[in-house]
Order: structure tokens, then C-alpha cells, then sequence
């Protein structure tokens, strides 16, 4: 199929059921009409997919490569999400494993505007990882958020993102808390000479979000952080042509409710909508990812494609001070550590623990064969 | 708690684990700290949830219910999802089970704006359920996508939707789609008398659907249909705000239920965040829904929740007309029936086929005991 949209699809089913299980498939992705009431020959040759690899799955199950006419998304950033797995992903025995977008798809998606070389830029950080932590816990308030951020700006920390659970609270309302936040990191940048960037978490509904993303600008932030699954992925699309200039991170934050790998979602998608920095769960943290995947999600966001510049994997968690050598030997000094349970649990050592933090990131990026990424 | 949003859980792990778990869960949702890093007061006790229940689920593991303040939501329609299911979305061993919002939640998000009463006022239908259709597929022009919409209104459907799978295809674009069918059920309603609504399909980022919106408006349509979780569920809150006097009708597209129960999704949160009646897959059809479940989502759907108006539950996905007394039993008449595949199976007798599904759901609703619902 030419300008083919392309996505895998492992299915748990016996062998004897595959063939229908995936017409079935390939019906409900596209005319949702039972076989015999598709009778108009441009819809069977123009819009039903073609089934084009069927592999068994090492893990059980099959792997089913599916073929689908670019038409059906209508270059679509939410219809495209339609065609890969809308009413499919209510079928238990079916998840989307990867997807290979067309040249078309990709122009109108745009990825990332900035990217990993758009945030070396901004912060002027080379030859090493990046560091980012978390700003937490909502129930603060933004002065005291703001002395955390000036604390870990102070340490050199790279980039200080909200939590993605601060949101517009009456305890540390968006816009205090933006404009102390990020007088806190400029003044520490004008002091050290470094450019930290402060991120502050975009939620609500797109109108609030576009709203906040103006605020933030206005206030002088260069980065913001949004969670794509909750607000809704096409949004992420529409935020990447708005940003302008600010670095989006995105973070996994809901995502489980789809049964989507997590290479596909936080690679593939989250790249090509516009994440110039993508946050997931790293192997052995509080969340069940494997390091294969993990692999595999680093190989989706940084690999040439076409157009798309390479987004910034950020592996977090429940990562540690003590996995930073580990981490920056399994991604290469190319992404950003995010590293935040691990340095509250110090308490009154949070500044002694900020500086181990970075120490050892900048010592692991500097052992051999970290460079390259 | 006072002001508590309240969340029930369905935890599969052994009951050894269950209280670390549960723990886990009520600070990975808020404060996203290990315990002994929660160190302010404040924070410990007006932010970290309680956890409430703890019962054996007879399908297995646990059911937990957790209280969480109100204040962690920010009273913000995507916080709100992030509170409930953010990151704990990634753990594969728990679900969302059911969640009970607060008054104040509940006003912030308005619930439907024309509920199952406004959709009985726009068509003009009493005592009996509602007859809906979806045209399709994908890839028909728009002349031919109006000319199955005036086929319906002839066979007297009463609501005339979009496939969930039309977008603004060059082959149907969503103008000329929307002009052309909006005009084909005016045209019957006016011959008729009876007030057929069509319901084009919304489908882009933000911005494309609320200009799609005010399109559908402008060419006279009283409905959309829209897929909260393909779009972003937040945005179905901003366009019950925006439909005004439209109805929203909401679809479960790319919602893969596995991990959120269907009844708490498409039952109480869609019609909480404002859809005027929810289309969901009811059992025995081509999704795996069951019927108790069924019957707790129209609950969820229907049941005197203070200022709420009731959604109209519209179970679909694989019905037939041999199922329309059944269904009619099973919801009593204040639902839509939904009935798509079974009608286009029919090929070159579709008009007759069309009435018998007219016929049959106007005999079911008049067997006694269904007109209560």
C-alpha cells in the first residue's frame, strides 16, 4: 500500500482464530461494517487496510503488521489515534505495539519544534546528561515551591519542572507560582551564569492550557511541562505550534488507560506530536517497564527521521542518586535524568544531595563510551 | 474526609501486599513522595487521602475505596483525572473501579447541559426509546453520506449520527458533509413533521473541533457527536460550555475500558464532564462488556444526582433489530438504541429493514414495564 500507515498489533488469541480476529480488526478500524455490507469498490480498495506481516510473538500471541491507506486519517492528529486503536483498544485481546507514521503525517504532526538540540540551546548544557528534578508537593505554597526551586538551582540542576500534580491549587496558585519559580531560577542564572530552566505544569482544559502556556511566557518561562493523555493528545499537536521558542516536556501521566506500548506512546507519538522532551518510567522504578522497551522507546525518539528532529528521552520513576552511572550507561549522555522521591527523602541533606546528583552526572557522562548516545 | 472525591479501586495483589499497595497508590496520586519525605503538617493532613473501605472483590483482589481532599483536584476538569488515574494508570495491577465527585466538583463541571430531557425536546419523541443510526463508511463521498441520511429520515430514525470515523476526509469534507446531511433530515422534518437530528462527528486538536462546532451550529445542527477520550476528556467539559443548546452525544472511542470500569467512565464521569447521552457497547455485541455492568453505567447514567441532569444511556456496538425488545426490556424506553451494521447488512432491502427497527423499537416500548426505565 503506498503512503501507508503502518501499525503492529499483538494480538492474544489461538492461531485457529487469528485471520478473523484481525479482518475484524481491519473492519472495525476503519468502516466498522460487517464484510458483506462493504460493497463500494473504492471503499474496499481505498480504505480497507491490507494485513501485511503476521508473526508470532516470542512473548505468545501474534504480531500483526496492518497497512493502512493514509486517507483514513485524514492527516488527522486525533483521527489518526481513530484509525490506530479507537474502538480496538476496548478489546481486551488486542494491544498497539508500534506504529511507523507516513512523510505526510509526520509534516502535519511537525514533532518536535525544538528538540533535544533545541534544549542543549536553551540550556546550554553539552558533552553531559541533563538533569532535571521535580518540584513537590502540591499543598505548598508557591513561596515555598520557589525556595525549593532556588535550592535546586543553586545545586545545578539543569531543568526544574512542577510536578505534574500542581495544577491551578488555591494553596500555590498557577501564576504566583510561575512568577516566583521563575524569578527564582533567573536570579540564580544571572549569579552562576548558567541558563536553568523552570517548567511549569500546564493543566486543564485546552482553553486553560492555552492560557497558561501565554502566562508562562509572559512571565519569562522557556519550558513548560504537560501530561498528553490527560488533556488529550491532539492538544500536545496544538501546543507544539503554539509553543514557540518554549521547550514542551511531556509527561506519562493517564497513559495506562490505553493498552499502548510504551515505545509506541512515549516514542513514536508523543515525538511526532511535538514533545521536544518525553518522560517515562525507566526499567527496575516504581512502575513495571522493561529495559527492552525502554531500549526501544530511546530508539523512537532519537532515531533520523526524515523531517522530525530527535526528541530528549527522560527516564524517571523512582530513579536514583545511585543509578545515575547505570542510567547514563544504558542511554548515553544524550537525555535528561530526572531524579526527584530520591532527593526529598533526604530531608534536612537536600543540598548535599542535589550536588551528589549532579556530581555524578556529570562524572558518569564523562566515562568512555557515554558521548555518543 | 469532608469535601472527599471519592475513588474505588480494584487492586490484584495478594492481601499480604495489599496495605503497602494502597499506601503506594494514595501517595503516588498526590504528593508523589515516599512517606517519610511528607513532612509538613499540612500537607500530611489536607492533601494525602484516607483510605476509607477495604473489602474482598468477589471477581478477586481487593476493592479500596480512597478519600481524596477535595483540594488536591483544584476543582480542575483534567486534574481531576489525574488525581483519580494519573500515574497509577501505568501500574498494571490496579483499576479504576468507581468514583463519587463532590457537589462542588459537579458544578465546576456542569454534567449535560440538555440531558436526556433536552434530547426528548429537540425530537419531539415520548414513551418510547430513542431510534439512532450511524452513517458510514469512511470513504463515501458526501452526496452519498446524505443520501443514506435522508433514507433514514424516511425509515423514521429519530437521530442521525456521523460514524465516529468520519473527519474531514477529502473524500467527504466535513463542510460539505455537514451542509448536505443537515439538509436531508430538514428537509424530511419538514415533510414529516417530526424533528430528526443529525450529529456530525467532531474530530481534530481543540481548536479544529470548536470550529467544527460552530460550523455544525451555523448549518443548523442540533447535535455532534464527539469522542471525549480520542480528543482529551477535558475538552468535553469546555464543549458542554460551548454547545449550547446542541446536544453532545459521547463515544468511547480509544477509551480501552480494561483499566477504567466501564460503568465509572462512560456512566459517571462522561456525564459528569457533560455528555447529553453516552454511547457505550452493551453486552453480548462486538465488545466485551457485561450486562451487570450495563446496568450499573445507566444507573450511573440516570440515577437523581443533585444538580445533574441524567444522560441518555445509548448502548450500541453490535446490536441487531432481533435485539430491540431485549434491549427495551433491559433499559426500559429512556435510552437510544443504536443500530448500525445490522441496518446495512441489509444491502438493497435497507429501507425495509430500517422500518422494521423503526417498528420494533415503537412495539417494544409499549410492553408494559418499560416505560418507567
Amino acid at each position: 500500500v503506498e503512503h501507508a500507515l503502518r501499525a503492529t498489533y499483538r494480538f492474544a488469541v489461538p492461531a485457529g482464530a487469528l485471520d478473523a480476529r484481525v479482518e475484524a480488526l481491519c473492519h472495525e478500524q476503519t468502516v466498522e461494517l460487517p464484510p458483506a455490507a462493504v460493497t463500494h469498490a473504492f471503499v474496499r480498495e481505498a480504505i480497507l487496510p491490507r494485513v501485511e506481516r503476521v508473526a508470532e510473538d516470542p512473548r505468545g500471541g501474534f504480531r500483526v503488521t496492518v497497512a493502512y491507506p493514509e486517507l483514513t486519517t485524514a492527516l488527522d492528529p486525533a483521527q489518526l489515534l481513530n484509525v490506530l486503536f479507537g474502538n480496538s483498544s476496548l478489546h481486551a485481546d488486542v494491544e498497539l505495539a508500534a506504529v511507523r507514521l507516513t512523510p505526510a503525517l509526520e509534516a502535519r504532526l511537525g514533532g518536535p519544534r525544538l528538540g533535544a538540540p533545541g534544549l542543549r540551546e536553551l540550556t546550554g548544557v553539552r558533552g553531559r546528561a541533563l538533569t532535571c528534578t521535580a518540584l513537590k508537593p502540591m499543598g505548598l505554597s508557591a513561596k515555598e515551591l520557589a525556595g525549593l526551586c532556588a535550592r535546586f538551582a543553586r545545586g545545578g540542576i539543569d531543568v526544574i519542572k512542577d510536578d505534574h500534580g500542581l495544577a491551578d491549587h488555591a494553596t500555590a496558585p498557577f501564576d504566583e507560582r510561575v512568577t516566583l519559580c521563575q524569578a527564582a531560577v533567573e536570579e540564580e542564572s544571572a549569579r552562576s551564569g548558567r541558563r536553568i530552566l523552570y517548567a511549569p505544569n500546564l493543566v486543564g482544559t485546552p482553553a486553560a492550557i492555552h492560557a497558561q502556556l501565554a502566562l508562562a511566557r509572559q512571565r519569562g518561562a522557556r519550558a513548560v511541562l504537560v501530561a498528553p493523555m490527560l488533556v488529550g493528545l491532539p492538544l500536545l499537536a496544538e501546543l507544539a505550534g503554539a509553543a514557540e521558542g518554549m521547550a514542551l516536556l511531556a509527561h506519562p501521566s493517564f497513559a495506562g488507560a490505553q493498552r499502548i506500548a510504551a515505545d509506541a506512546l512515549f516514542g513514536t507519538l508523543f515525538r511526532a506530536y511535538g514533545a521536544d522532551a518525553s518522560i517515562f518510567p525507566h526499567a527496575g522504578g516504581r512502575f513495571g517497564l522493561e529495559a527492552d522497551a525502554c531500549s526501544r522507546l530511546a530508539e523512537e525518539l532519537r532515531a533520523p527521521r526524515r523531517g522530525l528532529l530527535p526528541s530528549l528521552p527522560v527516564p524517571a520513576g523512582g530513579m536514583s542518586v545511585e543509578r545515575v552511572r547505570e542510567l547514563v550507561g544504558f542511554y548515553g549522555s544524550e537525555c535528561m535524568l530526572l531524579v526527584g522521591g530520591s532527593l526529598y527523602a533526604a530531608g534536612a541533606e537536600l543540598d548535599r544531595r542535589i550536588r551528589e546528583f549532579v556530581d555524578a552526572v556529570a562524572q558518569a557522562s564523562q566515562a568512555p563510551g557515554t558521548a555518543g548516545a
